[in-house]
């Protein structure tokens, strides 16, 4: 494709990079742009440079934080024994607005994956080893993506726990609610007959 | 949804502002940007900035450009008595790949909506007139999409107009090519009966 100009080529080459958004989509965000007054061009560019520059890390959970300590992590209401680990960011918010959950966090930054070159070196895996080993932690839940990645990263850290008196959980893998079993994949069904729970017509957690 | 971090919330609040990408769609963005090397953040943000501080648009046809006449306004190849007047800048690259138009464009910069406050006089459209009352012009051909929008400017534009001796058409609405008839609506239907063209075996522009 041709660009009449040189400022729409390098806005359409820069936001195509960007997952999920191809050449076309790319064209139509930056003629949106240019419809809006030049302050939302402005807000948005500096919005992102920002992001990259000025983000900062929770020194506790690795996750994103305003401060060295996230607001869960300084939180004392917050069980220090209940270490749930995830991939993300997007990962801590929402299982937070699930409000179950009332231990601490600890976000990796990623998942395993060798084809991709993720090394458990890479990742936000050894400080928590470390808190670990400080004995305050009882509990590790791993909340990860359920497929190849999740399992490795999973696998890895309880290895490298095993040592250690703790208890070791992941959420459970089932069908999701409100879902029927004949559009339910075989391997969900098959690990949601092999981990199936005593059944109790009044759960503690029923909404 | 509450946000980890201040940097993250201005950022997804931003990019949620861009035509089809939502608070989820944003803040996987900007979880895919902190992943990245700073200087790509870096370029994106400056791309958007310049784009619209930079840009520039051609004194003929309104169309994007990086100089004051536009690479087809300044083509001495191109035909000045053929206008074709589109929407956007978008039209243009598109009916550009087709290769099968070798006069000149004039691009409004929207189509006449008064729903959405969009008049006449907020669209490139007196610089259109001025140019055919100028008497190099020979035909018009409206390309706008095929909506209510699209009807009102060409409509609009061809009263304008009508006291010029000129050829005014609009593209051809019809059955796209490879496209069943039972899968078209009615209306595409009805208006590709009415304006039906003469059946020619061996069509001048066949491919």
């Amino acid at each position: 494709m041709e660009y009449p100009s040189k400022v729409i080529e390098s806005a359409v080459s820069e936001l195509s990079k960007l997952p999920g958004i191809g050449k076309k989509t790319a064209l139509r965000l930056a003629l949106h742009l240019l419809r809006q007054p030049e302050s939302d061009a402005e807000l948005l560019g500096g919005a992102i440079i920002s992001l990259r520059r000025d983000i900062r890390y929770c020194d506790s959970c690795g996750n994103i934080s305003d401060d060295s300590m996230c607001q869960i992590c300084s939180n004392p209401r917050r069980d220090p024994s209940q270490i749930c680990v995830v991939e993300d960011c997007k990962d801590v918010i929402a299982l937070e607005n699930t409000n179950q959950f009332q231990g601490r966090y600890h976000v990796l930054g990623g998942l395993i994956n060798p084809l991709m070159g993720i090394r458990p070196s890479s990742l936000n895996i050894d400080p928590l080893l470390q808190k670990t080993k400080e004995g305050e932690v009882k509990e590790i839940i791993f909340a990860f993506a359920a497929n190849l990645e999740g399992d490795t990263t999973a696998f890895y850290i309880s290895r490298k726990l095993q040592d250690y008196n703790l208890r070791i959980s992941s959420i459970a893998r089932g069908i999701p609610v409100g879902s029927d079993l004949e559009f339910t994949d075989e391997i969900t069904l098959a690990r949601s007959i092999m981990n199936r729970t005593l059944f109790s017509p009044t759960p503690e957690n029923s909404h």
